[in-house]
């Protein structure tokens, strides 16, 4: 997992702890549920459930996951790119180039 | 996780193992994979790592379960709905509107 | 434009009208709006209107256009896939497979 | 066609032209071509032509929609919602809950 369109300009400014995700035990409660969630779908095709309510399994959970992307994406836009988009210059276009580069992924996943 | 758009008479077909999922073990370990991948995902979340290197994860993770839906709605389709459109009659126009239900949601979600 | 998916068996069943859509003039009437939304858009780049107002008509009409294929897609199902999977044999075979594919696509775009 | 969340404050910001589309020129030759993809999906759908082969026309057309979207978006985040971050304040977050929620639109769609 790496972020290749990451500059070194930005690696430096995101190495340790961002501190950027609002609600951190939120966020943890949310993938702990689509962890379960993964979990039962393995019960289900061992048990051979109906694959109808596998799928619907399936979709609440892609639903889930896409929720979680577009907060963490919301905490982004207001956290770091706001602050690079502030400090300017280079660093503020390749946070927008990185964040443009996160969302076409989203959209097109 | 019920299936809404099930008629009585599908219902009776689907209790039981169906025994129509082509790849258990293939199936079983994608699914393993997707569950660390959740799991990876609330580590990246408490470690504060950087949101888009954690949003890349989640698109990996939502491509992925994509993947198991479809595996899973075309062995459906060339089982359950296959057989039922022999069989002919209200089942077979039912596990169709089953599976076209399924598919919509696949495509909105 | 070409069905890459298309078995030499499957082609010739689908040469000259096809007759299985159910409310031709629905479609039509709902493609005519999507074309005008396509004319819309390109008013808008070139009065340069605020970009958010731009891509809210470009959700919109990704909806519609989502919505029309899905219907489609219902209407092949429940005539097209129906009738080969009543007949059987690699037909029916190769017209889910062509089904699938679609379906891939559509859950993919 | 309004827009929902914006702000009155924000609303000043963009009455008329915006210029900040990088390629007026390119936009409208795609919304062009996008435009005849629709008529070339009446034209299919009034021959009834084959219903799989018009799927694929569909999906082809929500891929180049989807580019136009990703476009205009990155236009936008490079022009307007920088330079609102850059000027600060309430505008600043204003433009970033406005982009938030058409890339919500765009990811849902």
């Amino acid at each position: 997992m790496t972020n290749v369109s990451e500059t070194p300009a930005a690696a430096e400014l995101h190495s340790g702890p961002h501190g950027y995700i609002s609600n951190k035990d939120d966020y943890l409660k949310r993938l702990r549920r689509i962890e379960g969630q993964a979990r039962g779908l393995q019960g289900m095709v061992t048990d051979e459930k109906y694959c109808i309510d596998i799928l619907t399994q399936v979709s609440a959970m892609t639903s889930a996951l896409q929720s979680v992307a577009l907060g963490l994406l919301n905490d982004h836009l207001n956290h770091c790119v706001l602050d690079a988009a502030v400090r300017g210059g280079d660093e503020a276009e390749a946070k927008i180039k990185e964040a443009y580069d996160a969302i076409a992924r989203l959209v097109r996943s």
